[in-house]
């Protein structure tokens, strides 16, 4: 199974099993970085070339000066060394609750959305567990449930009304060993945004089936033509304490690199994610907590900037896939940065036609059938990074593809 | 069992169990931090007391200024950042590796000494798999076992003989579970180092038995008296393809804030262990990875000098506990910068007697118990704190053990 999901183990790399787990044989580096592993392999063994990333999304603009001038600050502060209290920086830790109205015991501050997702899921699930996931989903969601020895139980989304999510499927698919319902909104690789109505459907079926939901929102900021994006922590009223709100400074204020972001969820299940935390990687970097800080307390119109620019390379990308219609079908997305479309030939699976793009025009996207079964067939474009890339990036594939 | 470990849950908390995995339920925040967070939140409501920390082992010296410098230039290249490669910078993977005569793809790069055992354990462990540790052990390695649902089997080391490691203990518990053997060297909490020839049995051990061994390497420049520190990977020979090692640069390079550390072990582990690196964290933060680049390439002068002054805080810390022979017994560390002491009186357990020490002078320290059940009946004291902290810290010690 894991094998069909490795962009490594299908450009020919055998794996170990003596001494290996069964959880770790069962899942995979997820293809997004995969493919930046594969690139990086080609321009070792041809250096000359010049690659075109629409891969792993990685915002092209810099960190913004004020929070660099934070970390400058920093490093003339003794405990920048040092660790910090495990849930995170007490400061930090309030600024976070305050966007979502809670309070401090309800934030755990990680090393990124992804270490506040693998705590939730751990915190959530024993083995055998199930977790209902949308398909296509961002891909590391399935190796981290599997990870923790749970089972990730796909329901497909609905292409053709802009990759609508329907809980009358997802209620469909739980049985006595379903756990949770995950999902990321903004969506990543789809790009859609859930609406009040589908949230609150989901909140009312997990309140109802005694399931807790866990949102990745590490788009929370990026949506596009004026459409507001709902947390789902705006649905916390009454008795919903079921609820952990996974957020990311990173591509909001370009701190990717930095490995920071954060969960909410009432202090109950806080309490046990922390213990997760603490093995996993102690506290999240201080550095990174004190530029968080620097971008909660500065200026915010560097974020209205980061939108305008990503708006402009959507509207950039959408117009060269429109160019190649006789190959790509794709919804338009509503938020986050990616585009997941369909092409119409070759006829070939996601995996190799995503390795012979990189080998023969060196153009990297990531293979569809990594966000989940409904994903094959699909490549996902990010059109986060330089502007300049999509036209040269585009005018190499319609190469590759009309050839 | 695990309110049993928790110096939160001696304190008085209830954890929440509806919706909370059994996974969870069975483990703790690591006592080490547990006792740093009932120390602020003492300080939150008395604020103007003086806490003396000899709990979380944080070196009292800032980061040396050649890589604060490094720090600073990486702020101004773009790559900073974004994310680095998943498995790491190329050249610090070749640095590293050039440490252990390795090649790169030996070497993954993580979010600290913490999450590279925490991938070492995901990859060598399924549930009900069994680990054998010292006991007395570093406590995160239990919850790190559980947390991976597999079962910690202690095996007691000999506190008489400077809690010496038996291998023929650790071959009495062997049984078809076993997969693994796991321990640090230099040992936290107790100081010792190993031998080269309890190491070659170690070894000899796992090879015939087909277990991994899995070493923690934290201080593995941090021994006294001029005793050489002998890394696992100098036994890799032949057929000796079953360790992995697992650093860090925090006390080296007093970057602990900065969560920076490595694992080695051959390729087909490494392969393994990075698909759990991308679940728990997508990549080490870029700027921490600049920074140990910046410690492996810069002078090594500063590391004498930490080691030195570490050294004299050995001294006074003996001095003082020497001074209090009619409470305290202990073995003299030869590495790290621990001292594990047993107290005659009062008859209390170590939770209860550290939770009363911190409440009524004042004082920081790890209850036994948290490393083991060979840790009962002590108390663990980290002298890596501000060298006049250690006198202050016994004044107010012995006036809670002589009233």
């Amino acid at each position: 199974m894991s094998s069909s999901r490795s962009a490594i183990a299908w450009a020919g790399k055998k794996f170990r099993t003596k001494n290996i787990s069964q959880r770790v044989r069962n899942i995979v580096i997820s293809p997004i970085k995969e493919m930046s592993i594969l690139a990086d392999q080609f321009l070792a063994r041809n250096p000359k070339t010049r690659l075109i990333s629409f891969g792993q999304g990685i915002p092209f603009y810099d960190t913004p000066n004020h929070i660099k001038k934070a970390i400058r600050r920093a490093l003339s502060e003794a405990d920048t060394a040092k660790y910090t209290l495990e849930p995170g920086i007490t400061e930090l830790r309030e600024l976070v609750a305050k966007k979502y109205q809670a309070k401090s015991s309800e934030i755990m501050i990680s090393v990124g959305c992804q270490e506040a997702m693998a705590c939730a899921l751990a915190t959530v699930i024993d083995p055998g567990d199930e977790v209902l996931i949308p398909s296509p989903t961002f891909a590391s969601h399935i190796e981290q449930i599997l990870q923790f020895n749970g089972k990730p139980v796909f329901v497909p989304l609905i292409e053709k009304q802009g990759w609508r999510l329907s809980t009358k499927e997802f209620a469909k698919k739980i049985t006595k060993k379903t756990r949770a319902i995950l999902f990321s909104n903004p969506a990543n690789p789809t790009g859609a945004v859930l609406g009040q109505q589908e949230l609150a459907d989901l909140v009312d079926l997990a309140r109802r089936k005694n399931l807790i939901l866990i949102s990745d929102e590490t788009y929370d900021f990026l949506t596009y033509d004026n459409l507001r994006h709902i947390s789902l922590a705006e649905l916390r009223h009454g008795q919903n304490d079921n609820l952990i709100v996974c957020g990311s400074f990173s591509k909001k204020y370009a701190l990717t690199g930095y490995r920071i972001g954060y969960a909410f969820a009432i202090e109950g299940i806080i309490d046990h994610m922390l213990k997760v935390h603490d093995a996993l990687a102690i506290c999240a970097p201080a550095i990174s907590q004190k530029a968080a800080l620097a971008a909660l307390k500065g200026p915010q119109d560097c974020v209205a900037g980061f939108i305008k620019s990503l708006s402009r390379n959507r509207d950039l990308m959408c117009y060269e896939l429109d160019k190649m219609s006789d190959i790509f079908e794709y919804q338009k997305p509503q938020g986050a940065y990616y585009v997941l479309a369909k092409y119409k030939k070759p006829a070939l699976n996601s995996f190799k036609l995503a390795l012979e793009i990189l080998q023969r025009v060196q153009v990297i996207t990531i293979p569809g059938a990594a966000f989940g079964p409904t994903g094959e067939g699909h490549l996902r474009f990010s059109y986060a990074g330089e502007p300049n890339d999509i036209p040269e990036g585009f005018k190499r594939l319609r190469k590759f593809f009309r050839s």
